[in-house]
């Protein structure tokens, strides 16, 4: 067996959550995962520290993924247009096309509490990296903790009404950015005013 | 010693944080709690499951008493103006004039964390249960959902300022709840088209 083994790293992806899926996460091993996978367990170790990293691996990234991205983007963007610019190019580069295996993704994570909460870490990780990228742009910083908020709302809200739909009517991702973008405008331009204080 | 204990729940409160802070969360026992709190373990497992628990125990009946909440309001609010009720109410009935405590509780929580993950499984409850407070109420399912997410955020970046105050300095929670929903609906309100697609 050559030591170079082409897309090993996706398949030991498909091959985890298949037997996350099967037989739960809890009961997978290491050596069932590579079996499926047909690699040894050497090249998963190259790949991944252990089997709870190959559901979080990729998201590892996005942090700084995002942060690069809003210090790249040009100064004039308003927040929320930086929202929309960087959720569309996530959604473009790390998203599309990998709609299947996500969504098997989140049926292993929603039966696990430790993998739930391993989701929210990274949210709330995700969201300090924005957070940050604001601050860095010269934004205040209630807007900046708000902004971030908001971007981490709208990008789970997006990718769980995407990965809710039927495969017929799927709808692009970038469409569901905008629906969402627009209904959260709505919600917000609702004058907030306390009832009585009228 | 009488069996009727005034205010134990809050002595044990706030031993327990002493504590917390002065020795660290994992090192803190029972025994320890109720001795500074002058008062037995039996009393201390009357009100608390576990050490955990003194943190977290206000926080359970919060799903349940803003889930009342938005089944009680007046079915003309909308989404926006019912989140800043709640907020309102939540301020004052169960927050304000407990600033001193809630600093040092938000202390214990950050230098752990396994008590920063139960934080964020909190929220996530809170929000689950608003998103269910809106569908009640006929909301549709996006809007629920962005709604039930912009109340926690709302609510834990107030709370966040307010806790970050000066003593002098201090606003009162009310005051930061509007601050913090006039700023949302700053950011939002900002046109978030793609710079290209126009």
């Amino acid at each position: 067996m050559s030591r170079w083994q082409p897309n090993a790293r996706d398949r030991l992806e498909r091959a985890a959550v298949e037997l996350f899926i099967e037989q739960g996460f809890a009961e997978t091993t290491v050596p069932q995962i590579t079996a499926r996978a047909g690699l040894t367990t050497r090249t998963f170790f190259r790949h991944f520290a252990d089997k709870r990293e190959v559901l979080f691996a990729r998201d590892e990234e996005l942090p700084a993924f995002v942060a690069r991205l809003a210090a790249d983007a040009s100064a004039s963007l308003s927040p929320m247009m930086l929202i929309a610019y960087a959720l569309e190019t996530v959604a473009a580069t790390r998203l599309e096309g990998q709609r299947a295996y996500l969504r098997t993704r989140r049926a292993v994570i929603q039966a696990d509490e430790g993998l739930r909460e391993r989701e929210l870490r990274k949210l709330s990780a995700l969201s300090d990296a924005i957070n940050q990228g604001f601050r860095d742009r010269g934004v205040d910083e209630l807007t900046a903790l708000l902004a971030a908020q908001l971007a981490v709302t709208v990008f789970s809200v997006t990718i769980s009404r995407w990965l809710d739909q039927d495969e017929d009517g799927e709808q692009p991702l970038s469409d569901l950015v905008h629906d969402t973008l627009r209904a959260l405008r709505s919600v917000t331009a609702d004058p907030p005013e306390h009832p009585h204080s009228a």
